[in-house]
């Protein structure tokens, strides 16, 4: 007997952990899981839809897939059958996704594309386009297992309110993808669904926390995929698989409906934010959420409108970037700190200004935010872990068993040292300024990660990212390069600063080769102010610009 | 000696609470401290400032003082010498003062004068207009007591945020006002300081924790007095006293450099904001301020200029609002209710649609308020007083024992509580409309407090103004009438609901006769969505015009 104490998360109660008497073996709810997937695989298989043309996946931007669409060029039924033909054969090779939405998803497109034919127009800006959730996100009816075997088999009660301003908009949601036990990890991989790899080499990981999405999307298996970011969850897969991901501000996006582990640690917030394959999709989609006002149905978001002024100001004049080329703790691979480079110069040459950005508060932050997540002595996974009964992975192992909890008020004297910080952080971006002009920041660019995609367990280093959770800053992913052969006799110091940066440099050494002949992708970051999302975007734009037209 | 950690919280360290060995006797502090303030007071006095019209101080509106000053009708000199005299005479009939800033007030006030002489401008929309503070706004110089002894002699290196905002727009800070001891609590008195006293009647308290302001206002000794309100503190004295008060939510106005109790416990938000004698004194500094930026030069701040679309489109349709009488807990003193009545009449009359609206969260949001404020057992204010070695006063001695402190992972489930509580709110005010109309509420009104001034140690139940920082709302409290003779004669249950209810039914029964002499004001309390100051504020204007022209 299963005895549950209550599950929803938006009508005033909270979802509780599973007290459950005479469990059953978590090796026979991992069964049953992985048995219904299939099961849900086979019978959307059963019912053979037609893909009429598989090339409809090749389109990246969602404007004009969804344009497409609402001229009716192409169905909402022959776009999300094929994204889902595209989602199996990724899924085999990936093992990325978890909960099946298709019958769904398809129902719904049929829906989409009855409305078309008696009104003749969409019923939104986004009619039709296939997306997909981290299995995070709450859709009615089905589970958000967080990878957790004691969250299996307790459908959500409803659509949490990102999916609902979605559906709104005309999306369609097709399937939820895999993260890691805990979530609190760069790489992906649970007891209840298991490892996902990375598309062009399974001996790699996608990144993680929200890596389903990125073995996903990088395969051309969904247009946009939602993730969540605490430390990098967003940011690090984008980059590994080459797309692009933005991490906004806690309070700009909605949040209600979606599970994480050490809920109701917020003061490092965790931020649901797009991955996609083109900036513009990231763009729209952020613009037509935020004119669908999600504070009016969101408690945590702030009323900010899609700011016209902010993003169209950063387009029309020169920005001012600062970098960040070493954060002094892990140096970055050779092909991180060259692509980079590469950038700068393409943006000088472009007339931009850019200036050196000093990372001298970064390993505070850093210290600090590990202090946080640990502040419960790991007791939220542990409990959740312990609920379904399976095994802690190495890294979840590690990860609780740093040490005890800390008392209530030294938990608040944490976060006084947070806003000090933060208010220090601003007042470095207030006062220092370019030589070259005088100005501050418009935007600051960094490396993402020290280092590419790399093998499982390749990971430990995400000081790049995760800075920008604790300061609660935009912060987007964008591809920038490849890596290349020149990257692999680039000079690379021999003395390591500290065990991580060690580590960071056997990676490099160990499997530079390998990296190489994988033609693995690089990516760059680029962070903005507080809540200012549309100067990160436009930043980015204009690298991302920039950056084409140098490839072509 | 004293070894004291480091003490400014704007610069990347935090204060910590000092370590003192062979510490001096607490009186010995207070005697010390209380000296030093009359001796300020003598100094200053000895100059022989000559206030040329004591009549200065009888103008409300910071707009029309400023514009007097800019136009050299009147001196800033003459109108700051005016205001000390002023708070002279208050705090010696109250008790309101701590920190003594009039020979620097006088200083700025010459500079100022000088200036406009020089230019032919003046520096800035708020020239030359003398403004307070409670007792935890950092001014560079001077101590941010708290009302605890061991934060004496600990004068602050910088000034906070919102000082140096209010300096740039020309206002002259010219005394810091009175608390009470761990600020959590609606009366003011400290061992520090002593206990401020209603300037109608010592045996009555100006309420808390904003006591000293309210006091010193209602008394014409300042324009506008900065607060800090985490369950009422800024709304209860502004009720008590006959004024306007503003708690904004939390992200609206700087905090940084603003010392409070239970710091770091930031999820149950304490607010700054105004206390005036006008309402559009509390209109036009939130301008103001919003239009200064303060997200640029405060990490806590959202991004949200001036919203002239919300303030005025407000105010050029009928309003919708929602109606709390009785928030079921414990029954509002029939002045109140008849005020409230006279109001919603009023509002009917003249156009704008008035619905009930039903307090089903407050009990809930009242409860789980109080395990945030408790949730370190105590431990924050226990070591603020033992720093010091004064006594606590019995409200504070009842505070710390309430329980013990709880764990942090039991802390995390708190703020999923808040968050669910919070969105069942939103989903509240967006769901329950008006029957009349079918809209939902642009504002709630409702009593700020369910009495009027009362006796010292009268203060019980602030259920009606806490809600709305466990939702981070803002509220704002006016005036809009008097005790008169019909309330004491009014009918009055025998029967109380709870021992809550009980003693406010006796704090009626045992003063009522001697409120109805004092002709203690009344307030009500105006209630928009989160951020929605505009709204609250262009709300509260409606209301403030009808009350006064049927005052007329």
């Amino acid at each position: 007997m299963t005895l549950t104490t209550t599950t929803t998360t938006t009508t005033g109660t909270v979802a509780t952990t599973h007290v459950t008497a005479a469990r059953r073996p978590w090796q026979d709810v991992v069964a049953e899981k992985r048995q219904a997937q299939a099961d849900a695989i086979a019978a959307y298989v059963s019912k053979g839809h037609v893909v009429s043309d598989p090339a409809i996946v090749d389109e990246p931007d969602i404007t004009l897939l969804a344009a497409s669409m609402a001229r009716g060029d192409v169905s909402a039924q022959d776009v999300t059958a094929a994204y889902i033909e595209r989602c199996l054969a990724v899924h085999k090779k990936t093992n990325c996704l978890t909960e099946i939405l298709f019958e769904g998803a398809m129902n719904r497109a049929r829906q989409l594309d009855t409305h078309l034919a008696e009104h003749g127009t969409p019923v939104g800006p986004l009619h039709g386009v296939p997306m997909t959730l981290k299995d995070q996100f709450d859709v009615c009816g089905f589970d958000s297992t967080l990878g957790y075997v004691g969250r299996a088999n307790h459908p959500a009660l409803e659509n949490c309110v990102l999916v609902s301003l979605l559906e709104n908009l005309g999306a369609i949601i097709i399937a939820k993808t895999n993260l890691p036990q805990s979530i609190m990890w760069c790489e992906t991989d649970n007891p209840l669904w298991g490892r996902t790899t990375h598309p062009l080499d399974d001996r790699y990981t996608p990144g993680g926390s929200t890596g389903g999405e990125s073995a996903l999307l990088s395969e051309r298996g969904s247009t946009v995929g939602w993730g969540t970011d605490i430390g990098g969850s967003i940011r690090g897969p984008a980059h590994m698989l080459g797309l692009y991901g933005l991490k906004p501000s806690s309070a700009r996006l909605p949040y209600t409906g979606v599970a994480v582990s050490t809920e109701g640690q917020e003061h490092v917030p965790s931020s649901a934010g797009p991955l996609a394959r083109s900036l513009v999709s990231i763009q729209q989609v952020m613009q037509l959420l935020a004119d669908q006002k999600p504070w009016t149905v969101d408690a945590r978001c702030a009323p900010l409108p899609w700011r016209h002024d902010l993003y169209d100001g950063t387009l029309s004049r020169p920005l001012t970037v600062g970098v960040l080329w070493d954060d002094e703790v892990v140096r970055p691979h050779p092909p991180l700190t060259r692509v980079l480079q590469n950038t700068v110069d393409l943006l000088r040459k472009a007339g931009h200004d850019v200036f050196d950005w000093d990372p001298v508060l970064h390993p505070k932050l850093v210290a600090l935010q590990d202090e946080y997540y640990m502040a419960d002595g790991g007791e939220d996974i542990r409990r959740d872990v312990a609920a379904g009964g399976e095994p802690m992975i190495p890294h979840v192992a590690m990860l609780v068993e740093r040490g005890p909890a800390i008392s209530v008020y030294d938990y608040w004297q944490l976060n006084r040292r947070k806003w000090a910080l933060q208010q220090a952080y601003l007042k470095q971006w207030n006062t220092v300024t370019s030589p070259n002009t005088g100005r501050t920041a418009d935007i600051l660019l960094l490396p993402p990660m020290p280092h590419t995609a790399v093998p499982h367990g390749g990971c430990r280093w995400v000081g790049y990212t995760k800075v920008w959770n604790m300061l609660d800053y935009p912060a987007l992913v964008l591809p920038a390069g490849c890596i290349k052969a020149e990257d692999c006799t680039a000079e690379w110091p021999l003395k390591a600063r500290n065990e991580a940066d060690a580590w960071n440099a056997k990676v490099w050494s160990d499997n530079k080769e390998d990296m190489l002949g994988l033609g693995l992708p690089v990516g760059l970051q680029v962070v903005g102010r507080k809540l200012e999302e549309e100067t990160v975007l436009a930043g980015a734009k204009i690298i991302d610009d920039l950056v084409k037209a140098a490839e072509k």
